[in-house]
């Protein structure tokens, strides 16, 4: 009996690779001899350079930069098989360094995230992956496009990871829809879109490049586009990071699947981790289960490639305790506990 | 395949039959062929009147009476086949009736109840069963043989329903356990202590029994004790009700069974309705798993005699609005939809 556990964050909680070793903590202690294997993962957002560096290896490389607020900062970036540069621009540009206000919206840059993709190239990075998720910019990736100008990155493959599809301008652009998180008021937003329109346009007639054709240049606040202008393309977070941890091969000879995340809701089958590690489930007719903090009645698609899901919550607690990661991992393994001794009767 | 259904009231929130239902709902939306049956369950306290006429019918005979504060009232008692007759205590002496204080535990009488025992007996019945939680009095059962002194009860069978097994007087005593929730103070409730211990004296001298040495004789602030002098005997409420509602013939043939309580913890395997419920499981080696409002780490013995446990919650709610009963009846029914789909996946 084979079980792979493959949750994603708790955001604010715990983090995947402390759910899934408490899912295989209780699973163990009630059924010492099931073979369970765990994949910490992620969705392009924060978590994903440390779900790639469990599975790859890698060693982390420090740089000296700016932060978002161009605050001098020193940040990692994950290196593997002296190849491989993977970069995770919350470390940099991470809306959780600031308080998003209409200050920070207008002075927020990606400028600091260039120093990184220096350092990748100058070791002989043949390949970088940036993951784009919990930024605080809104520059539309005018800040990267200026630090690395003198560079040319066209023989290094870049990939972008998201876990949005939207473009960089207009009503689905960067700043109408994600621009409001950040701090913009109505006011800035209009100015920020008829910016991100103008460079649209530019770009289309200077290098016959259409950013509004292209899903996902607007993650990030547009750091997406500038992805596409060094030459790189986007790809689902999810996607891309279950691929190079290889997760199909062994969910492909899986009995059940236990994945989950903080808050499941009709929105978790656009593309986050749950829904990704289902539908491989479905893929090879294994069961996938849901483990989560909070769990919607209206799941959407969910309900069709869950076999089953479950809320982690034991009582009745203010959220701040139920929050509180040893309250959580302790809510996640007594579950894991139940419903295997549930799954495995009578198997 | 055939699941039985018989989960404890959650108090404050939902009943057992609202339970058992919404869990029927949830089943039967899933699992249109299964065979689902529920009881109507209760451990001698509150509902138990209600759990008896679900499952033996009767008729609701309604009586003038007072309750524990002397006021006016009508109080029901259920009339089953023209022979048996079911009283609650707390209909008439509930703790619900009052804002338990010095004051109110000192005027608290079972008084009451005497009309529903005369009128009982005026009507022919044979047997009475008389469930005995809930209570606010602290009387010592003196209310009721006074209310029915002129009458002889002895050629009618009297049971009374607890779920405790305190003794009448002393450590173990009705005042000394009970006295301090239903509002005496140290001093209160070392009065009324040697008031019982001078009534366990009188008893042993002139009827030879000692109350000290019958378990339930401290139930309902010594209503056991009453009952006793009135010639019946004490059980345990959650045996009785099962016996007569043949509970244990259906769960012979059950594949699965649910049972549940609004608060599991440590104490529920000290004779509570889910206990009961799974021991007759174990009998049977038929799987029995709870769904609760409110799961401890620490359910001791209640943990051999269940395959799994499961807490009703989805979220992280306020207590008020998690107990409102449409959360609860609709967090219940989604759960018992997706344990079932667990459980039936591959049988």
């Amino acid at each position: 009996m084979k079980v792979v556990v493959a949750i994603d964050s708790f955001k604010g909680s715990a983090t995947s690779a402390e759910l899934n070793q408490a899912v295989k903590t209780g699973i163990l202690a009630a059924f010492p001899k099931i073979n369970v294997e765990t994949f910490e993962i992620a969705d392009g957002g924060e978590g994903s350079m440390s779900a790639l560096q469990s599975g790859l290896g890698g060693n982390l490389i420090n740089v000296k930069t700016v932060d978002l607020m161009q605050r001098p900062m020193r940040a990692s970036y994950l290196f593997i098989d002296e190849r491989l540069a993977v970069i995770e621009a919350a470390e940099v540009v991470g809306i959780d360094k600031i308080k998003p206000n209409e200050k920070t919206i207008q002075k927020a840059t990606t400028f600091g995230l260039g120093a990184l993709f220096l350092d990748a190239k100058k070791r002989g990075a043949t390949e970088i992956i940036l993951s784009m998720g919990g930024s605080g910019t809104s520059d539309g990736g005018l800040g990267l496009l200026e630090a690395v100008e003198a560079e040319d990155f066209s023989s290094i493959k870049i990939t972008g990871l998201a876990d949005v599809t939207n473009v960089y301008a207009g009503a689905e652009g960067y700043a109408k829809v994600f621009g409001k998180q950040k701090g913009g008021t109505a006011e800035i937003l209009e100015q920020q879109d008829r910016t991100a329109q103008a460079f649209v346009e530019k770009i289309k007639k200077e290098r016959k490049i259409d950013l509004q054709k292209i899903p996902g240049t607007g993650a990030a606040g547009g750091l997406g586009g500038a992805l596409i202008l060094l030459g790189g393309k986007l790809e689902s977070g999810f996607g891309k990071i279950a691929e190079l941890l290889k997760i199909e091969e062994t969910i492909k000879m899986a009995d059940l699947i236990i994945t989950g995340e903080g808050q499941m809701d009709f929105q978790t089958a656009k593309g986050k981790v749950p829904f990704g590690i289902a539908k491989l489930g479905e893929k090879y007719d294994v069961p996938t289960i849901a483990f989560c903090g909070s769990l919607s009645e209206d799941l959407g698609e969910m309900n069709r490639v869950l076999l089953a899901s479950y809320s982690i919550q034991r009582r009745v607690l203010p959220l701040e305790e139920a929050m509180k990661k040893e309250v959580a991992l302790k809510n996640i393994e007594l579950l894991a506990q139940n419903v295997l001794k549930l799954w495995c009767y009578g198997q």
